[in-house]
């Protein structure tokens, strides 16, 4: 027999969704950076991980707990694919204190963080004629991993004017009877919105009329900093049902754990009748685990983290927040339409008339790498062409530096 | 508007998949135990995970490196999609040790255990019309990772008569131009074996000419107790390209860390030029990371833990290949045709002819759980009807105990 060509074909699917992840954007933007040629250390604001700054290390309880499960060797093992109960039940016991009901162990599933439960949703809802309503702007990893489901995207818009309120008009408008489901983001990624209570009652009472599921992206639960509480959308779970996504990664400051959740918020039982709960446990079977050694030290770190480590993030972010807005209003060329008032960013928008060489948000980001070592994230990558989304999370001092860069930026490349 | 009703199509792809799994296999069989009724407590030989044992705890240097990784406060942040620099080198390092030439950094892919590396694997080499040929027996997540791909799946047989090597002529009849892969798991999980020097040149020599991949899981790599050394497949690697597959589950005991890894050893870059290094960056990006403090504990883990740590796991395991080889003999209606060499695995047949009562390896597993409150797992789920596989990593106590319940049921199931 003849040797047979090396055969391969790209498969060039992957290649599509993984250049719209936050990683891949943000590779090209940082392959400009030269930290010599400029002479500046680089300033990144392009993601949501302030953990590298020490004003927002995570708690030594939270290290704690880690280091008591590993030396415990109880939980050296592999876990069950939903996760082990004690860590469940720590979750549960968790978000229910929020809600006017109580969540069981068997409502949360545990995951490789958010983006992992963002993978297996979207891995459950899929079916071959249905669509899926994604926010616009959106965080990337929907949309990555939507292309790899049957599912239809149909983008509702933010309303900057509104405060990035949802325009139920349009989410209406767009629904037939094949929608699974509407997605939110709530403390908002890009947007730093909070919605309020009446805003959030109004999606609940429209994903009914609509027959709808939805789903909503807390990572951010409870790092708001303006007058919004937060308030999480099970509280509507009667209403329709809620499946809610959470993580370790932001109010503990660990996204390096990889540790999050989907929890079914649900008093009806619809989701369990619908056998949607029945998949989510199917998909875990078959996908990664969050490792039993960190899911060993959940109990601990949700019952013992402080109520002051918490504010010290918070208060830290609505100090970001404001000397950001304030400082901002000095370049004429950005407009922050809606102060952060929640999560860890911030969208802003390029008044692009008024570059004479910025041709939109992607060259604004590679020449501010480029000339200033520093990273911003393209609004068009989160769906929000021509806009830029700053993450606020960073040392007060590098902040000043930071803004000090993008208006220097701004006027080197302003019309004159 | 009327009020749609809650519409959601069950997946049922999912549950077939999830059905194939280890996980929900053991489910099964361990619903019917009952501790109290048989007056006996569990004993699980149903998997490799024999972290539970005291005398298989894990290294204090491998625990001690994962605390320091915590306290350095340094791997909090998010990781880069193909895990960090550090622990990618230091994986490289640790597998060139066994090749003739050296790794690089971007030769190794890290993944959330290896079942998370099948995962990738499989997703990377779909294609429409392609195939891929898996052993039989096989270890379960392959079977249920296929379906999600359009691959098709054939089998060659591992031949028990011949301590389970390749059928060669079976492999060369299997493949076709359409053939993207072969997989082999050596040592050898369900069969305990471990392949010669030869006969694995011989399978790369057919690789080459069939031009097809080979990915060499190597998770039991080095815990090998008979005559025949470990060798890796990656020394063919100039014959035809292997992606290994490789985690720190076994070896170091510590399945509950989810880790693992994807390494390229191809000298002639093959897969880089046909681009399946670049779709496995692809992949990675898009799904879920093993946790960077993790990560961050790997070039300590690698390089410390003592080589006496190996040497007592691997006498344990010979000590427990010993005493069930030889106290199998003892019960007739058993036959295991090949001592366990390598892994954690026996492969075991049932005499079915000569039970009264035991219908089929199910039947056997489900009535064995209910009298004897034992666990071992099903020969139909790994692809082999009518055997047994035995975990032998356990406790020698146990394993005594063990033998002993499988022969107390036996006689009680034996025709006379
Ligand atoms: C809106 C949103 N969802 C999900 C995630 C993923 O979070 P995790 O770190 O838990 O994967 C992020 C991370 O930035 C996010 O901003
Ligand atoms: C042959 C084989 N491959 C892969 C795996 C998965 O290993 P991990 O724990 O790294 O996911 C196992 C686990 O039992 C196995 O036996």
């Amino acid at each position: 027999m003849e040797k047979k060509e090396w055969g391969f074909k790209e498969n060039h699917d992957l290649h599509a969704a993984a250049a719209f992840t936050i990683r891949n954007v943000l590779e090209a933007i940082m392959g400009n950076i030269d930290e010599t040629r400029t002479g500046k250390p680089m300033i990144h604001l392009g993601h949501g991980d302030p953990s590298v700054y020490p004003c927002f290390r995570t708690s030594t309880i939270v290290e704690d707990a880690l280091i008591e499960s590993i030396r415990s060797a109880k939980f050296n093992c592999y876990p069950a694919g939903v996760g082990i109960d004690s860590a469940r039940r720590a979750i549960a016991d968790y978000l229910s204190r929020d809600l006017p009901y109580k969540l069981e162990t068997d409502d949360v599933f545990l995951t490789v963080g958010a983006n992992h439960a963002i993978e297996v949703l979207l891995t459950v809802l899929g079916r071959p004629d249905g669509n899926i309503l994604f926010p616009r702007p959106n965080y990337p990893i929907y949309e990555a991993r939507a292309r790899f489901t049957s599912l239809e995207v149909r983008h509702f818009d933010l309303l900057p004017e509104k405060g990035w309120e949802v325009d139920l008009d349009g989410v209406k408008a767009l629904a037939d009877d094949k929608t699974v489901a509407i997605v939110l983001i709530n403390p908002g990624n890009p947007c730093g919105n909070v919605f309020t209570y009446d805003h959030m009652q109004k999606i609940a009472e429209t994903a009914k009329q609509l027959g709808i599921l939805v789903i909503s992206d807390e990572v951010y639960a409870h790092q708001v900093f303006g007058d919004k509480p937060f308030i999480p959308m099970g509280v509507f779970g009667h209403i329709a049902p809620v499946l809610t996504l959470g993580t370790l990664s932001k109010r503990w400051i660990v996204p390096g754990w990889r540790f999050g959740w989907i929890a079914m918020t649900d008093p009806a039982g619809i989701l369990k009748q619908t056998g949607i709960a029945g998949c989510l446990k199917s998909c875990l079977t078959i996908t990664a685990d969050p490792p039993t050694v960190i899911q060993g030290a959940i109990p601990h770190v949700i019952e013992n983290t402080s109520e002051s480590f918490f504010l010290n993030i918070n208060k830290l972010l609505k100090d970001a927040a404001d000397l950001f807005y304030e400082r901002l209003k000095d370049i004429p060329l950005l407009t922050c339409p809606h102060k952060p008032e929640g999560s860890m960013f911030a969208m802003v928008k390029l008044n692009l008339s008024a570059f004479y060489d910025v041709v939109d948000d992607t060259d604004f980001c590679m020449k501010l790498a480029k000339e200033e070592s520093m990273v911003l994230f393209p609004g068009d990558a989160v769906c929000l062409k021509n806009w830029v989304r700053v993450s606020i999370a960073a040392d007060q001092a590098v902040l000043e530096d930071a803004i000090g860069r993008v208006k220097a930026f701004c006027s080197r490349h302003a019309k004159h």
